[in-house]
């Protein structure tokens, strides 16, 4: 689409090819296996049904940043600010302190990663939570738009399934190998 | 909690309680099973876990309708208006055409019933597109706030898990048998 904007509602975003998504939670575990992970992070609302399906086959429960203000959210929370480059936006991210503890062992799971924001937020939350950050698990990387690099320079394990490094207006689409 | 509000964020919609997700997506499985189920649909955010292992477990892609406007969701939409008791505040709920047609067989599933408003709104949106609606599947139904009923009254089968009659601002809480 134009103006670099992957559509992957068909299967990732919008409606959810679940197979797919357990696939894809299967080869996370593989990746993360022996890591000692206790707890799955991600942000509502399109990184929840991958994170489930990792946290089903990892068999850890699955904590979702919220980004919303909701009643029913405690006020104790570890929040962070994420600047959202496809909607022009700045949002919080919140996480009850109750749901991340400093003996947690923590991978962080989206579906996507393109200038490295919502994962910056999230690693900020588990560095509050004095929780110990084992990597980032991610379906669909955007190499070209230098977010998961600028993460992986900061020492942070971060494991894309799929890295794109070249998209144009064309729907031309270069994989990395 | 005081307000009626129940407090579920430890499992259902916070952090997220895989396996008890899990084990709730094959009693559904179980509850709808010959009927020819060929989408799920839920709505974002609380919903897609329990959604996505229903999906898991029946084999079938998830659709979740998006409460937030956002600049990758196609302007060909069915959408229903959503008025939220919880929040004080009334949404839209918007699912892209090309993710429901006219020979789907939808199960709705979500995390709550409560007032049933927001299960109407997606019942508006099958209706919509012209599918068949096959029911309903929640995890928590709030009996006494009285939407499971109201929803059952206009002929659509709802299954919840749990349903509860009554609870006080004590935390006292009395389940359907």
């Amino acid at each position: 689409m134009p103006g670099n904007i992957l559509k992957v509602d068909s299967f990732l975003n919008h409606q959810l090819d679940i197979k797919l998504l357990y696939e894809a939670g299967k080869e996370i575990a593989l990746r993360f296996k022996g890591a000692g992970i206790t707890k799955i992070l991600t942000v509502e609302a399109s990184g929840i049904a991958l994170a489930a399906l990792c946290g089903l086959v990892m068999e850890v429960p699955v904590v979702f940043a919220k980004k919303h203000q909701t009643s029913n959210l405690d006020a104790d929370v570890y929040s962070a600010t994420v600047e959202s480059f496809t909607h022009g936006t700045t949002y919080n991210i919140r996480v009850s302190k109750k749901y991340l503890a400093s003996n947690d062992r923590v991978l962080i799971v989206d579906d996507f990663l393109a200038n490295g924001r919502a994962l910056l937020g999230l690693t900020q939350i588990v560095r509050e939570a004095g929780a110990e950050l084992a990597g980032a698990a991610i379906a669909i990387e955007k190499g070209f738009q230098g977010g998961g690099d600028m993460v992986r320079r900061k020492g942070i394990r971060v494991e894309s399934l799929v890295i794109i490094d070249k998209m144009d207006d064309e729907g031309n689409i270069k994989f990395r190998d």
